[in-house]
């Protein structure tokens, strides 16, 4: 019996995108190799890497030998495909992905980009406007996902799914870019809940 | 026999993330009703919207009565789901979000924000800085996509899936925004292939 490869991450400790996929990997169970990329040394960008993901980013999970899938939302959809943290119904599943899209489409542009602002760069007066900016945009995805779980307890279906892990992980450390999430009473119930669930690992 | 109550579509003409799901639509030979909704005049920020669509955005599919699904590429994916359109196979599966995730996280803030700015804002002084950047931005997410389809007709797994859809949107209306893609011999030859599927409608 030929002993299975084991999956390896290529990632940077400071993503909350790697961190995504680290904890849904941890969640499901799944043994892998972490690979360290320092972005900050633009270990991404080396012409090693870009053969291996031409977009030069983490993270980059490799599936089989020399076989890379990038884009962290599309690496929690490949991990957690027949499992419970992606439902098999049609219209869940859709709803699941709705949620990774505005992740990627204006939470992350705005919160990640934030916190980078204020925690790795320390804050330069130069992208103060474009700080301010990501900012406003990061409060207005703040308040549709306060409306989207006032009445809910995950964001589909009832369940914890790969949409509660992608949204989590930039949310958690949002404070990080600056927001103040106190007045988000139903967000903060929700990372709550998030970390109650079996395997949680911090970032 | 009850009658199938017809899908309904909310959207703009001038929106290529409205065009996907147009396109998706007849090529799935799936009727609809469509349901203008003019972004000029702001009526995706209505009341009556909102309601529908927190987010204020277009495309909307009404899924079932009262029950609405947004983001274009999780309604091409809540369409194609069971259809060729999008692979089974886990792996391709994920390949296909890859490529959706990337049109959403830097081709289409790059290249639907440029067109949007030049056609639509007449390209105004004031914008010149921020165009600039899309331009940018743009050309980047160009030049990825001309070096995946240098050896491949289609995005993922040498078929045209919703991966091919959700780019094709804003890649095959990029002059609009400025962009020339003469240089760019595998994106030209992924377009005419794109038009020469059957169903193929016009934007």
């Amino acid at each position: 019996m030929k002993a299975t490869r084991m999956l390896r991450l290529f990632g940077d400790v400071k993503s909350g995108n790697c961190f995504k996929v680290q904890l849904l990997l941890r969640q499901l169970g799944l043994q892998y190799e972490w690979v360290d990329v320092n972005i900050m040394n633009k270990e991404s960008r080396t012409a090693e890497f870009l053969r291996m993901n031409p977009a030069g980013q983490i993270p980059l999970l490799e599936v089989a030998p020399g076989l890379f899938l990038p884009e962290s939302n599309a690496i929690l959809h490949y991990l957690a495909d027949g499992s419970t943290n992606l439902p098999a119904d049609r219209l869940q599943h859709a709803q699941v992905l709705q949620w990774m899209f505005f992740e990627q489409y204006l939470h992350e542009p705005s919160i990640a980009s934030a916190r980078f602002i204020v925690r790795y760069l320390g804050r330069p007066p130069e992208q103060e406007q474009r700080l301010q900016q990501k900012i406003a945009d990061g409060y207005e995805a703040l308040a549709l996902m306060e409306q989207h779980l006032g009445s809910r307890t995950f964001f589909v279906a009832e369940r914890y799914s790969i949409a509660d892990v992608a949204l989590y992980a930039y949310t958690h450390v949002a404070h990080e870019g600056g927001f103040d999430l106190a007045p988000y009473g139903a967000v903060c119930a929700w990372l709550a809940r998030v970390q109650a669930q079996p395997g949680y690992v911090g970032m």
